[in-house]
């Protein structure tokens, strides 16, 4: 089986790599692109932009591997397994876009396109924490919060391929803090990386990126500690909503904010066992991802390769 | 097809009737039994009380009317298909317990066993206003709320048989009221019949049961219609906690308190699109069951046979 092309897209950053059957990353290119172009006008101005911009990007990379098939994880709901977004909130422009067609017959590959933080758990389940598993559900801490679930083995995106909106589940009915969804408390607003950043500058006074927070909480920082330990307690309580109606066991997370494990796990893991009911308690395991910020990529390489 | 007996185990509530392959009820039968006897000292002393109870009262109903396969809704958490409990918040004396076999042994009778909710669910998914749904969730308004999910048209029962414990879901993170398992804030200690119950005696001063109470609020009192209203506001909150996880498009409710839908459905429905994320709002359907109190008791039929 010949290595395939994997692309993780995000809102400017842009990662592709050329991946093997086993999940080895063989060869890397991070980039960045606008994708979401305000001066565009139209649904059709705007796919052409991101046929364009996407393909301009990932056909080098092709010339230079020889790759016959390329995976994508893209921020956006997919109509399940077509490969047809069906909206994106980063792209308002687009609505029930042929995405994977369309750049498959730009590039002149096969291509399968899947929600970014999707590809994240299916890559996951196949490369990392979540091996072997039949259900997984798989949250990724990065800018905002993103998850993705396998159940009986398989994704699941749900009707709409809107599925899994952990990130916007509400830990704070009263007076919670603004998200950028427009609703308010939910967990992404507590304890993603930018709300990370934000309350460390409204609590600690002063302004710096996630990973210097919690590197400080690492060095014992008490403000930046307190900040990562309440991060940790409302992903808990996130989590414990989401078994309760799951009934999954095993749960990984990826992302950099996971850089912080040895804090955010036992706040997490202490407010998940107080959530859940009774028979519940004690019974799930949270794991840090093995495959770190890759797991996006490696489960793109997957959905590419889907016979393995 | 014969016609199938079906039973329905509440605490000390049980339905038995002779429901034919369309979901006609034929007979019935209401009884009650106490079935967690406190003085049974052992799991195999509790396990001989529930089967020969339970055959004490099955028995001469199929006796009279000459059925071969018995359908069973039972309160507690079923490995999947195999009709095991695995346990029973009600009867903490039993274990991993062969329910479906040992009575099956008993009666000389097919026995299928599943959890009380997850039959309300299959119940109106086959016959109810669920039908032709691919995804359903089921909601139980009863003593407490229990909840039922058809994902790709099958039940969907978790790990442990412990999935769908949305009465569980905490809408109130801070000072929640005291909820039958232990925690606080679930939807269940606000939107349950006995939730109606308390909250009409505290802020009303008057005792009555939870039928009266939507029956005032229906009649105009403006104080049990607050009640309602607010029991609706939750059940809301809690739904769109539901649906940004599992992207369902039909929510279907049953259970006595759903007589009162023309308050509930209303507060409700408000308070779902008010919570969910932008691209799900109002494509949600909540819909009053068509089976009323019948779900669970069509949907254990509908297990007994389940190749229609």
């Amino acid at each position: 089986m010949k290595p395939v092309l994997a692309a993780d897209i995000g809102g400017t950053n842009i990662r592709l790599a050329l991946v093997s059957q086993n999940g080895h990353i063989i060869d890397e290119k991070r980039t960045t692109a606008e994708l979401s172009r305000h001066s565009l006008q139209s649904q059709q101005s705007a796919e052409t932009h991101i046929i364009d911009t996407l393909a301009g990007i990932i056909q080098p990379f092709i010339q230079q591997h020889g790759a016959t098939a390329l995976g994508m994880g893209f921020p956006g709901f997919f109509h399940s397994q077509s490969g047809r977004l069906a909206s994106s909130p980063n792209l308002p422009m687009l609505k029930d876009f042929a995405l994977a067609q369309r750049l498959a017959d730009k590039l002149g590959i096969h291509v399968a396109v899947e929600n970014d933080a999707l590809c994240a758990a299916i890559g996951e389940h196949r490369y990392g924490a979540g091996k072997g598993q039949s259900n997984l559900l798989h949250i990724t801490l990065g800018t905002g919060i993103g998850s993705g679930l396998i159940l009986n083995g398989l994704p699941y995106s749900g009707e709409h391929g809107m599925a899994m909106e952990f990130g916007h589940l509400c830990i704070e009915h009263h007076d919670g803090r603004l998200c950028g969804c427009g609703n308010h408390g939910c967990v992404e607003a507590y304890a993603s990386a930018s709300a990370i950043v934000r309350r460390f500058t409204e609590q600690c006074g002063e302004q710096c990126d996630a990973k210097t927070v919690f590197e400080l909480a690492l060095q014992g920082n008490p403000c930046a500690e307190k900040i990562m330990q309440e991060a940790g307690q409302y992903l808990g309580m996130a989590i414990a909503e989401a078994v309760k109606l799951l009934d999954v066991t095993t749960i990984t997370v990826s992302g950099g904010l996971s850089g912080a494990w040895s804090i955010l796990h036992p706040a997490l893991k202490a407010e998940l066992d107080i959530n859940l009911i009774s028979p519940q308690k004690c019974k799930v395991e949270v794991l840090r991802s093995t495959l770190y910020d890759n797991a996006g990529l490696l489960g793109a390489a997957a959905i590419a390769n889907p016979e393995t």
